[in-house]
Formats: C-alpha cells, structure tokens, sequence
C-alpha cells in the first residue's frame, strides 16, 4: 500500500479484468445469492437482466479479489526496490455501492480506482482519509458498478 | 416477496443466523479477500481486529444468502396458503454500507431487515419504493455491519 503522500487525488489505477462465466455466475449464486435470475439462462432471459446475470455481490467481491490481487503485487515489486510499504487501516464502510448495469455471462469486467478526495485525519494527524472511487466497467466500455471506499492511509514518516 | 401494500416502516423481519468458522472465513478470503488477516489466525491477532476476522465482503454475501433464502421460504408458504406471491424489481443498490464492528472466527451473527422508508414511485405508479435497513448482530447483542438496501416493490392490484 501507499503512503498517503504519494496518493495525489485525480491518481488512477487498474486492477485487472475478469470474465464472468456462466459457470462462476451459477457457483456463487448457489452459494450466496440464490434467485432465479441468477443460477438459470431462462430464468434470466425472462428476467428485466435479459440473460443470466452475476449477483451483484459477486461483481463487489470479484473487484474486492482484483484490488487486492493488485495491492499485494505492487506492494511485493515496491519492496524489492528497497521502498517501504505502508500498511493500511481497516476500512470504516463503503457508500453509493450501485449495480448500473448487469453483468451477463460472457461479459468481461474490467476493475479500477480512482482517488476521489484525500485529507488528513483531524484527531489522529499520522493518518490520511481518502475516498477511492473503484469501478468496473464492461467490454463495450459502459459502466456497469461503482462505489466509493473511504480507507485511513499512514502519512509518510509519522511512526506508521 | 410481499407487496407494497404489506411492508409497514418498522416492519422487521429476521433472516436467520451463520456462526463464521475459521475455515469458512479462510475459504472466502482465499476466493475474493485474499488479506493476511482474513486468512491466518496469528496474523489477525497481529492485526487491529485482533482475530481471524471475516472480510466484509463475506459477512455481507452471508446476509444476502439468509435474506435470499428467508424470502424464497416465506414465498412458497404463500403458495402453499394459496395467496399471490409480488415478484420485487431489481435492486438500484446500496447505501451506507458499514462494517461497525470486527466479525471474528466463531462469532454467530444474526441477520434481520426493518423497513425504515415505504413511498409510493412518482414516476412509475404500480411500484412502491422500500427502504430496508439490513443488520447483523452478535452473540453478545452488538451491531456488527448494517447497510441499507433500496428495492422496488410492487403494488398490489396495480397489473405486477
């Protein structure tokens, strides 16, 4: 993870891309997220998704998998250039969580942030608030899930 | 689902209860929260939240399930009394989703939903619009995640 010094807002990064298949979109559903729409092609077709369509929080949890697939990476590349790494506190919540469009089997998603707001903390002054805004957003370029993450990020030098 | 009509605000409803197990919490997190502390007991005691925690994204999967499952229950008792099942629209999605508290390994979590807003849509008369404040609640009775769902409900005898 970044310190907060080097997250300047506007800063944006990929994730990576992940393809939905009929048979993910089906294991999870059984799994977490049983309706019709989600674990039947005709159920699906019949539904307003038009076609068998990924539990929404199978998308949230591909993008959470993707985000932190990729935090590990960059983290593991920065250390073998010597950098420290800072480490994150826990996340207090997520808001405006929406599903734009369905995921469809087949459909191929891909995941990323972009710093939305940055701001030290008031009361604990080594911290950093700041709003990531992650997104996916299909192959034909429409975004299809958004919502804003507030994480406390260490300040550079502050004892973290 | 019910109708419009049948979803007073305060209305609660309760969707059952999941103990989280290390191994279903290590499961999840190897799957789509790959973090140290939702995957190793010592290093989640190293952590703020001072155990194995479950990842958000898990906790919430849970409670969709129970809800998913507790609606799909009530449904084919209605069937079976003979009464008109409403078939609910999609979701637009979340609101203020928040993980108040650590859930950690063995912890039993209560899920419930109470209706906190139940108007009519403008726009689209056959249709209501409910908001439904989801819970989870612990073995020790403190709230641990909460967020609020927006669905649209249709209203009976409005041709849904």
């Amino acid at each position: 993870m970044r310190f907060f010094e080097d997250m300047p807002v506007g800063d944006r990064r990929e994730f990576g891309s992940f393809t939905f298949t009929a048979d993910e979109i089906k294991r999870f559903a059984r799994q977490y997220d049983p309706q019709r729409f989600h674990l039947s092609e005709e159920e699906g077709r019949k539904s307003l998704f038009g076609g068998l369509a990924a539990s929404g929080w199978h998308v949230a949890a591909v993008c959470m998998r993707l985000l932190v697939l990729d935090t590990q990476r960059r983290d593991r590349e920065a250390q073998a250039r010597g950098e420290a790494v800072a480490v994150g506190g826990p996340s207090p919540g997520f808001r405006e969580l929406r599903w734009i469009k369905p995921v469809l089997a087949g459909d191929t998603i891909a995941f990323a942030g972009v710093i939305e707001t940055a701001r030290a903390s008031d009361s604990r002054p080594e911290w950093g608030i700041v709003e990531f805004r992650n997104t996916g957003t299909n192959q034909r370029g429409e975004l299809v899930f958004s919502f804003l993450a507030i994480g406390f990020v260490p300040r550079r030098g502050a004892g973290a």
